[in-house]
């Protein structure tokens, strides 16, 4: 089957055996996403080798003991845990020890035919939800994933920064369900999504300074050291600041007034699928906006060139 | 009367006018203590410049309106806010945006020979706590205050970096009242006091890496950078880290980790003083080892000196 793979430093399309495994569901892919992750991981990042993706949805082909998976259309939990340790047995393999992780670690990925994933990690997919939007599943959990860690309420001032793929996806899920949000970005063609749906905007040379100590919660999308030292000027004392985006490096950051001002830094990776999915079942979230380009599987190469060029949001893959 | 005090640039002995505040209880100083944010202002940290000190149990001369303070002894609280914020009106002047800090930001200090505060920053010391006791009343607020925002149980496994005054001080208190901790230093002769109090303790260097990933809780008590790259080994995924130290300079840190293991990190600065002085009543903390020195107000200068030696811990000032 075709396969977009990284290997011995490049991105390639190759011709690899179909996925088999006794233990585990295959999943024949209907269309996948190119993430920023998958970019960083062309670039040397995490020093994964193999097949790339690990936002998708398809359908599946094979389900061993599971014939209620059969042909059903399915997202997929990216992390696959040991299925014995601790946060294994409380139902959370997002941070088990020895996980891997679909495209990322240890696990081939989504930009594929096929893919292989354990059975407890396949959701469901509504009719009501369509592929295009089911493909968003991942990283609007990962968006929406802050709320299992801040309590944010109708009153909550909220400002998020980035206008890039997750800082928009934070954005509107958070628009859609809890409040409004001020975003905060350097596009005005991206925030202007956002600003399509209702979200209060700011270009982030426009921001006034009497923004600043004025936030509940500041939400960090943008993983750059200046975006860090953003959110630290507008949160308030004893405010929180939320991690979103991985960082390339080792930033330098102001750490006595996070003493000084008692602020809260939480670190958010990933999110649930289930309220992702039930978010997108209500049809409140315009997806299209995000959607920049869509390519053929076999011209991988090209669309992982082209997901990488400014100003691009979702690039899909078809196989 | 005589005060010490920092200014252009340097630390005297001055003859200043005793303070006189109609709104204010003026309190004649019995004892203060010499805590690092006094030398640090001595480097020309924050830019204060007038009396230093702010720890300090003293007796009340004057307390206009307040009868029932006069000749109590007292420790205070050394925020003084505006009393008109939402921050005052919830009794928590400690995060007031125009608030002043005795010996630190806009007010006068302790080490002197009568100071003023706000009558309601004063709490009466209890007969059974000794004045060399109640001096400590401020710092262990602030180590006890850790507390207030994270929650420590029996089975929490906690670390804390840092042997100077305020790690042994958290090690100290929380292994009197919540459990035992491990405590991670650079100085045996420091570890030695906590170890005298049933603290399990380890030198840095021998720092197993195994311990890597395993605590609950880490307390960053060291104010350095690489004490912050311990806490973030020593960290489990989705532990919490207690920012206990003001840094200088802007540290680098590794930011992913945070995102990735989703770390919470906790900025912690001030305590309240209640909890601190019923701690020191039940008489459990023996805080005699922590106290290096005594002198003279007169001999200010010297023991400021005394107290930046390496290896001291408190330095105390009798007016």
């Amino acid at each position: 089957m075709n396969a977009l793979q990284f290997k011995n430093g490049q991105v390639r399309l190759a011709d690899v055996a179909k996925p088999s495994r006794a233990d585990e569901a295959i999943v024949r892919v209907l269309l996948s996403g190119i993430c920023n992750t998958d970019l960083e991981i062309a670039r040397g990042y995490a020093g994964f080798e193999g097949t790339l993706g690990h936002e998708f949805v398809g359908v599946v082909e094979e389900a061993p003991g599971r014939s209620d998976l059969l042909g059903k259309r399915v997202v997929g939990e990216i992390n696959a845990g040991c299925g014995k340790c601790s946060l294994c047995r409380a139902h959370d393999p997002r941070h088990c020890p020895t996980r891997t992780v679909l495209g990322i670690h240890g696990r081939d990925g989504a930009h594929a035919e096929f893919l292989s994933l354990p059975m407890e990690n396949l959701l469901a997919v509504p009719d009501e939800v369509s592929d295009e939007e089911a493909v968003f599943v991942e990283p609007l959990a990962a968006a929406y994933g802050i709320y299992e860690q801040v309590p944010l309420g109708h009153h909550t001032r909220v400002a998020i920064i980035g206008d890039g793929k997750l800082g928009l996806l934070v954005a509107l899920s958070y628009g859609a369900t809890a409040g409004t949000a001020l975003l905060v970005g350097k596009h005005d063609k991206k925030l202007a999504i956002a600003r399509n749906a209702g979200i209060e905007t700011c270009l982030l040379k426009d921001l006034d300074r009497s923004a600043n100590n004025s936030f509940d919660v500041v939400v960090e999308a943008s993983g750059s050291a200046s975006g860090f030292a953003t959110a630290l000027d507008l949160v308030r004392q004893r405010g929180k600041i939320v991690l979103k985006s991985t960082f390339s490096g080792e930033p330098t950051w102001a750490a006595s007034r996070v003493v000084v001002d008692e602020i809260t830094i939480v670190g958010s990776r990933c999110g649930r699928f289930e309220p992702a999915l039930k978010l997108l079942g209500r049809g409140k979230l315009d997806l299209s906006p995000f959607i920049s380009d869509e390519f053929r599987l076999t011209d991988g190469v090209r669309a992982m060139e082209r997901a990488a060029e400014p100003g691009v949001l979702k690039v899909l893959l078809r196989p």
